[in-house]
């Protein structure tokens, strides 16, 4: 395709999710949790077309010699499509936002005024390899009556396109709004660019990958992007920490689960607890196979796994069983490590000390700032959100957690008698 | 100064405005008010080297040939000067919204998790012409904790740099932390396109200005920038509608303050009640000295001052005593032609079918939907917010009038009792 096809096919996707956007606005939390069921049906019922469409997509990707991580990432099964059902009906049964009244105030002049959520308009999701992407994301944005664009990556387009054939041809038969739910359906990179100019017809976008993904994004992009950074999450031990508390969130925030974005990097240790707390954790970090990066002068306590740590570890999010370790003077000097080198995403001080915890708390400028507890639970599920479409690094609109409500606007309604200024 | 020399120095500028940031993020509300009293008196104690200054801007203005309205957005005297005083005062009256619990709530396994309002960190404020914007804008996002690094225009810099001077040393003379607030000092245009670029050191941009200034940041923007576009606001006058009230609300709409974004500029007519409103209010808008422009069928109703509008008129922001009229089949007609041709800002209807109400509120897409009162309604002021930033036309993070509170993010304070996953 030319550049300006790719264009002008952008430019019509967009103003037909527009459209969409205007009669998704009328459908009820019934018809909206109807229509998602009638998807997860539809998923199901053409499993074999979808794990055909994934055959084409798993041999590509062999003979273009893709890691066997990423064709992990790509694999479906009909495990992992009862999973993507299940995951529809689990949207449907979470209450709606929309339509929730945030705030009503009355006015000395007898102006009622009252702030209610209404959904966002139309959400472009540009996403890489799991093609999982395309469903989860699309409910959520369908639950919250928005219109959405989606484009995935071309490592996944056959899987994609059947996955998103499925919940629009089931969602339709139950009253779905047509275009509602697009998928670009070629796998030209300009594509990405002209969505990113399309303010009119997209109101936010979200890029979920690598930051390489999320860069070209934030270039280009006229409208507001969400971004989901690096998640360089910190513990610090304070010198009052319950040490085997403290020995039990580091290894939980480090290894329960490495490869995500609130698992631990950085661990800071108060000088007064290095030498009592590094035999009790070193023991433990061996034994779960995580190797450290420690600092000069916490070096000589984790002989065993570990090396010189250099400026580069600091500011690294590994995402692999390896944690970088140093030690602190004291609380001060632990707050300005995460201000300079974390990525505002999820922090925990590990101390009996209530002042400390407040001060950290209040100082450290990140999304989730915990007392005591693992890095792990910055998550919308552990938060209790029931879903979410990623955990925000942005400060505006929405931080952290990202559940249905974040995918909400709000709009004020105000109800006169014929007042004039 | 060549461009790397001010790449340079607005990067300097910006890493002072982080650290600026978090030494902000320690003062109390009391400390801040105590503050924004001292910028106040400052104001008042300089008001000769500032109207000194300003004259410059002035001299300059008159040989540049800038029209009377320009000049006078860019005088100040010792009356303008008082109000740039007490709205410093009438800023420190104000509650904090900072530190604020939005929510709370414990999951099962016994975390507590506690949402609260938070600085958003560095804003840059990027503005044209009227010198009062350093110290309103200044002040407001001081209020807030917020850093602020300001860029007003070359036809001001005088005036504006007389006015930054005062804050900066009424304020820290009361304890406020160095380059908290600070004004780009040189009027390169280059400093624009340098600050949008900064996203490592500015959290969010709000240009406050023309079209044109909006476009070219949104074009270059890394970081959110929050928008404050054009209002072409709505009338929608139904059948049902008391029409002498519709006359008062049409008139005050338009005329009583035609040069601001909330006063009204499309005025939609139900076929209905065409012939027998159009009399009532064609004499009223030519008391006031409004002119139409209205379509074929309203034409003949509104004789007199009254011209045949174009395609053009429906998207057009006269600010001026201008109105554009269109005779409308019914509600489905007006909310099509609203969402077609609006800008999302102001829209009323008037009528006494409630349903008809409820209907035009849901389905209307504007930040501010009023039933039976004034587009000029839509303001910080009239809202009770006490003071506003802006009126914005974004749906992300705020939405029309934007107060102290949308000066803010948030974060999650999460409390255990080392718990893990």
């Amino acid at each position: 395709m030319t550049d300006s096809e790719i264009q002008s096919a952008i430019l019509d996707m967009g103003q037909r999710a527009r459209a969409a956007s205007h009669a998704l606005n009328k459908l009820s939390t019934e018809q909206k949790n109807t229509i998602l069921r009638a998807m997860a049906d539809e998923i199901v019922a053409r499993s074999t077309p979808i794990l055909t469409a994934n055959s084409k997509d798993l041999a590509a990707a062999e003979s273009n010699g893709l890691s066997k991580a990423m064709i992990d990432r790509l694999m479906l099964d009909d495990k992992r499509l009862a999973a993507i059902a299940q995951a529809l009906r689990e949207v449907a049964d979470l209450p709606d936002p929309v339509g929730e009244v945030l705030a009503e105030w009355t006015r000395p002049n007898g102006l009622r005024i009252r702030k209610v959520r209404v959904p966002i308009g139309v959400i472009g999701i540009i996403f890489e390899s799991r093609p999982n992407v395309t469903t989860d994301a699309a409910s959520l944005c369908f639950k919250t009556s928005n219109a959405t664009i989606l484009r995935g990556g071309s490592e996944a387009i056959h899987s994609n396109r059947a996955l998103a054939n499925a919940i629009q041809a089931g969602g339709e038969r139950a009253g779905l709004p047509p275009d509602s739910v697009q998928l670009i359906p070629f796998t030209d990179r300009a594509s990405v660019e002209h969505m990113a100019r399309m303010d009119a017809h997209i109101d936010l976008i979200i890029p979920r990958g690598g930051k390489g993904l999320i860069e070209k994004v934030v270039a280009t992009a006229r409208m507001p992007v969400i971004k989901h950074y690096d998640g360089v999450c910190h513990v610090f031990v304070d010198a009052s920490a319950d040490l085997e508390m403290a020995a039990r969130i580091v290894v939980n925030s480090k290894a329960q689960k490495p490869g995500v974005c609130n698992a631990l990097e950085t661990l800071l240790i108060h000088q007064d607890v290095l030498a009592s707390f590094a035999p009790i954790l070193s023991a433990e970090l061996q034994a779960n196979g995580v190797q450290v990066r420690a600092d000069a002068t916490s070096l000589p306590h984790f002989q065993e796994n570990a090396t010189l740590a250099t400026e580069e570890d600091w500011s690294t999010e590994y995402l692999d069983l390896i944690l970088s370790v140093k030690t602190v003077s004291g609380i001060d000097e632990a707050i300005q490590h995460i201000n300079r080198y974390g990525s505002r995403h999820t922090d925990t001080i590990i101390t009996k000390d209530e002042l400390n915890a407040h001060r950290f708390q209040h100082e450290v400028d990140s999304a989730v700032v915990m007392h005591n507890a693992s890095t792990r639970f910055n998550d919308g599920g552990e938060f209790g959100f029931g879903a979410e479409i990623g955990i925000s690094t942005d400060k505006l609109h929405a931080r952290g957690p990202m559940g249905l409500a974040e995918l909400c606007s709000y709009k004020y309604l105000v109800f006169g008698e014929g007042q004039v200024r």
